[in-house]
């Protein structure tokens, strides 16, 4: 079986490890020709999670995404969402014809407020029941140490979810499938959303006791989300939603959180930026999930009170204030 | 109006902080004269948060249980569990005529199997809706220093509840009611096992990928729990509920957790206990729950990891196991 993935991060390396456990061919697609080359020559990932052996005997890196797609049954997608659109814009809908396609993705496209499933299935013909995404709680650099590990497979097609969780399910990895494809889409989304709140007002100076506060009453608000945006039976407080929320929410490493949180301090969005030099992806996601609620109209205070400091220039106390009297 | 609060820690403390942002006068009872009569000089508690000022106006400090009840219309009680029986064995019924309790204890007294409320109103013949409990993700050392939190009070009498919200809410303190008592109760409960089983796993070399897992997991053995043992509609994601679990779960000075993480790492439950000079309140609870669970019958597998551990001498390793193929 072959498999392609794309993207050269520490996620896709993460995953790479763990298929690389399985009896599968991995054609890799990277973007950067000088770790294309440093792979093929020193079996490591030169920029992400260089620790991770890559063994040659079934991993190949591709300079031409067209090449590493060939006699693929499966394509994993895991590049944050700001950058599909560009690194996918040679791509040609032939090129995926009849292989199932899985996002890892936990973001949105930014110029289509669409979910990158629904995103991809539209512009590359794929039937949705040959999509899916990628849930739960995993630090890459977790999966790195093969510290034990739980994802969920969704998609709508049941049998694409269990044939990709039985793939990725590994000494370190316990997997399970849901149908629920847009449900936990959303979800992460949400999570790098509240990432940002939680650093904001982590850096404004609040503790344990209000991000405890903070998270509970995120669970709520994504729950009264996704029952509106994609209406289905599900275990909220599962690994893929909930999980998923709290490994973000309560990590130190989470870029999202870490840009809140000189926000928090005074940071202009712009100043943050560039001392970040990467961009959150939650902070495309605030706008495009602000956008999509003109319509919706959910309670959403933890969206409001991020939006307002991303894109409005909202005060930081009067935001808290008003943030305070609506959680519970 | 006066209340009467019992208990010299720190949770006491933190209480008597808040209470004296109003205006109520506060008969305080500690057991340890030392600190009555440091209390009673200099104006803070020797021993917990020291550095809150105890103003002398507000708040007197009392030898005597009896006396410190007189003309008190409040009775808050914050010690642990494992000490009420005997803290209170010299009490009388008549002492507690007339006056509304509530429970600041996250555990149930060992020898009965029972929340503390139930004890309480069984022995001294409290009417039910005049017993309450406070709730909610707080740090007794963020309220020293002011940070905005959040409680909620829990009491089958509506009026109870929404009186002693009022009282707890101040400058820096949130509060809300509900009337679902014994539901509040038995989740704190949970979370103390909760945290020793992230503790244990911690202890193991598990990060925080499992954390995320175990936690959303616990929430689905809270709801399971209380669903079964206190039916009633209730908003399990709340911070009363799951704000509350969050907090201690992911707080690196409880006890609960520390204890949790030695035993992990191979300490015996003896040599544990010695080195922390104190017994963390889940250890009981975890004996409490799981008797209680033999005619319940819910399906509890963090429950029944750390019980296991903790009074079975049961295998690390095996129990890791078991504990990993239960979690989804």
């Amino acid at each position: 079986m072959n498999i392609t993935v794309i993207g050269g991060g520490s996620w896709a390396t993460a995953l790479i490890k763990i298929l690389s456990e399985k009896n599968v061919k991995i054609k890799w697609w990277l973007r950067d020709e000088v770790a294309i080359n440093h792979i093929k020559k020193h079996h490591h990932n030169p920029s992400y999670l260089s620790g991770v052996e890559l063994h040659p005997s079934k991993i190949k890196p591709y300079k031409s995404l067209k090449e590493s797609l060939k006699n693929s049954e499966w394509v994993l997608l895991a590049i944050p969402a700001a950058f599909i659109e560009e690194a996918l814009a040679p791509a040609d809908p032939a090129w995926f014809v009849d292989k199932k396609f899985i996002s890892g993705v936990k973001g949105m496209i930014p110029s289509t407020n669409l979910l990158v499933t629904d995103w991809f299935s539209e512009k590359y013909n794929i039937p949705r029941e040959n999509m899916g995404a990628i849930a739960g709680p995993c630090h890459a650099e977790e999966v790195a140490l093969e510290k034990q590990s739980y994802l969920t497979i969704a998609s709508e097609g049941e049998k694409t979810a269990k044939d990709f969780a039985e793939l990725m399910a590994c000494r370190f990895v316990k997997t399970s499938y849901i149908t629920d494809l847009n449900g936990v889409e959303y979800s992460a989304v949400m999570k790098n959303i509240v990432a940002l709140a939680c650093g904001i007002t982590h850096g404004m100076g609040a503790g344990d006791n209000f991000q405890a506060v903070m998270v509970s009453n995120a669970m709520l608000e994504i729950e009264r989300l996704v029952n509106k945006i994609a209406p289905s039976e599900r275990t909220i407080n599962s690994s893929a939603y909930l999980g998923d929320l709290l490994v973000t929410a309560y990590s130190q490493f989470s870029r999202n959180r870490t840009f809140g949180n000189m926000l928090g301090r005074g940071y202009s969005v712009k100043t943050a930026q560039m001392e970040m030099k990467m961009i959150a992806e939650g902070y495309y996601a605030t706008k495009c999930i602000h956008e999509l609620n003109k319509t919706l109209k959910v309670e959403m205070p933890i969206l409001n009170f991020t939006y307002g400091i991303l894109y409005k220039n909202a005060p930081l106390k009067k935001s808290f204030e008003t943030l305070k009297g609506k959680l519970i």
